[in-house]
């Protein structure tokens, strides 16, 4: 069934020292060259920002979040319309969840059991079941490029039991997304679940090759696990997916994060992390971290980042962002989160252009020193 | 002392049957072709949207509140970053307001004497002290290339004896800004006062056009008189403004509004209205305002108004845009107060045109039925 995916994947360099690889993943809405990292556009939109600001910007590709458009305005809604892609007049790929991750930990769960998982809207208070077939059901409506399976997502750190159950019914709710999902200019990825046990990571890793998804993403990760376990679980799990399919590491992360999981073999991530910083005022710059409500900046005619091209750093002072956030006034949460864009995506600039030229070693040694 | 305004103004074209007349306002950044209708940047920021946008939407100029910035971030930390045009990166022309009306509607006055005016600020409760002399010392830091002298603003409908001590005031106290106005790059106004008593008008623009200003503005209206009474006193004050100077009514307004104010010979406007209105959710289109959270738009694929050239109308549906309101999303606001600010560019540039075609008289007939 590999041939109704309408993704194709080109590996077209590897680093010497590292499992780090460029590629190119090809969808019906353009191709993304990886490593890429996608900002996050929980209710069809990236907080405050037009889809022209994001490509300016170098985004390549979309998160959209299942559950809080299943909830709000509803899939069907989405799909009369046209599809997420006009809906929100986004032309290049998008990536839907399955919505795992929110039950898990937004949601009022109910139950929990094989055939799916039962929850109160954190909306209304609505009753809402939640199945495999329904989260195929619910990414088919919103007509995603790339679209995920139902996974059991636990907490951090549960002991190996819970964990195990989780990969069990991981895997059978992989196999039953993959029975019914029907559109063809959709790819269906399985999630790697497991925990932070290699052995649970290794058999949650071969139960999903074996059910032959055209790319595979780790979940389970950034929950709580810290840096350091979670490169040592994808330093173990990476290695053990098909090396001709995109690796896609949900919800990850921060600047080392993702420098450290692009070693590991990972191709794309998502997260929320540049723009829900950027609205909480904190900008992400070659000389460290900026937190802009500080006093220190108060009098600053200096840009955040001098070297920086972005029109944040290059038409505002940092006294001018200071004021806005001081003022609250949108345009500040607005600039942050433009300038963070710019800089998660001049970060894959310069990865993929150190794996290139297979140097991707020192560009770690020089980035995480 | 004319000689030290840099501020010119060329009389293009007037209507046959109206007042109405087409003009060009020259300024050190650059000019405006009149009738102009300027958005409000209250604490120098138009809420939610970048320059740029303001640009492509036909924006001609912006209003600035002195009284907001000088309460935050300071005017003089302003001048240090040097100047409103560079604080907010807007190279066109900068019109600031002498916080006359903020004073009298927002500030928690402690004292109203013939010299200035005592007051706790509203952000934290400071006392402060603005007169004349100060607000055109904040004004010069901050700036703006027209600038406004201090004037006493009542509320709609005061006594004739209260109407009249607060143009005696006035005329007072713009004596007093003229006289400490030292900026030869800015244009100082005198602001026309009187309540809805034509004699007081009358005398108010008789003592204020004797200081011979590079320009008036009418004030004191829009705050609860009604249309009627509105146009009824502009239609008595606007002929004893001098032809050669721009006239500007300040904090109006509706479509009708701006309409028969333009028919009266006023020549620019400013007004929070399409910003304001947008961020609320209301929309103005040639077939009326639209109201987009109302469920009648839930599953609408049309845009705001089909005739619109607008991002918002090009890309978007009415659909989408009710789910960003009713989500809370800032993309809602943002993408409806740009929708606002082409609506009423556009209006402005029918109404250009319809003066220069000699034909004013048929478009109030058009648009006001």
């Amino acid at each position: 069934m590999t041939g109704v995916s309408a993704l194709r994947f080109e590996l077209l360099a590897s680093d010497r020292s590292t499992a780090a690889r460029v590629g190119r993943v090809i969808t019906p809405h353009g191709s993304f060259e990886t490593p890429a990292y996608f900002p996050v556009a929980t209710r069809a939109t990236v907080r405050g920002l037009l889809p022209e600001q994001l490509r300016d910007a170098g985004v390549q590709g979309l998160l959209v979040n299942s559950y809080h458009l299943a909830l709000r305005p509803g899939a069907a809604l989405v799909q009369r319309l046209g599809g997420l892609h006009r809906f929100m007049h986004w032309e290049r790929p998008i990536v839907t969840d399955s919505g795992g991750f929110q039950l898990f930990s937004l949601a009022h769960l109910v139950h929990i059991g094989d055939d799916g998982v039962q929850f109160r809207s954190h909306l209304d208070g609505a009753l809402i079941e939640w199945t495999p077939e329904r989260a195929i059901a619910i990414q088919e409506q919103l007509g995603a490029d790339i679209i995920m399976c139902l996974d059991h997502c636990p907490p951090a750190n549960v002991d190996f039991a819970t964990a195990e159950a989780a990969v069990v019914r991981t895997t059978r709710w992989a196999r039953r997304c993959r029975q019914v999902h029907r559109r063809p200019d959709q790819a269906l990825f399985g999630i790697i679940q497991g925990g932070v046990y290699p052995e649970l990571r290794e058999r949650s890793a071969r139960e999903l090759v074996e059910l032959d998804f055209p790319g595979y993403a780790v979940g389970g990760l950034s929950v709580g696990e810290g840096h350091e376990q979670m490169i040592a679980i994808l330093s173990v799990t990476a290695p053990l997916l098909p090396a001709d399919r995109p690796r896609y590491l949900m919800g990850v992360g921060m600047p080392r994060d993702v420098l450290r999981a692009v070693a590991c073999g990972i191709d794309f991530f998502d997260c929320v992390l540049p723009t829900r910083n950027g609205r909480n005022g904190m900008a992400f710059t070659g000389q460290g971290t900026v937190r802009i409500r500080n006093a220190e900046h108060r009098d600053s005619a200096e840009p955040l980042d001098p070297d920086c091209p972005c029109p944040t750093c290059r038409y505002y002072s940092r006294a001018y962002l200071r004021h806005l956030f001081l003022a609250e006034e949108m345009l500040g949460p607005i600039l942050l989160s433009l300038h963070n864009l710019y800089y998660f995506n001049r970060l894959m600039d310069r990865i993929r252009a150190a794996i290139r030229a297979g140097r991707y070693a020192e560009l770690l040694t020089e980035e995480l020193e």
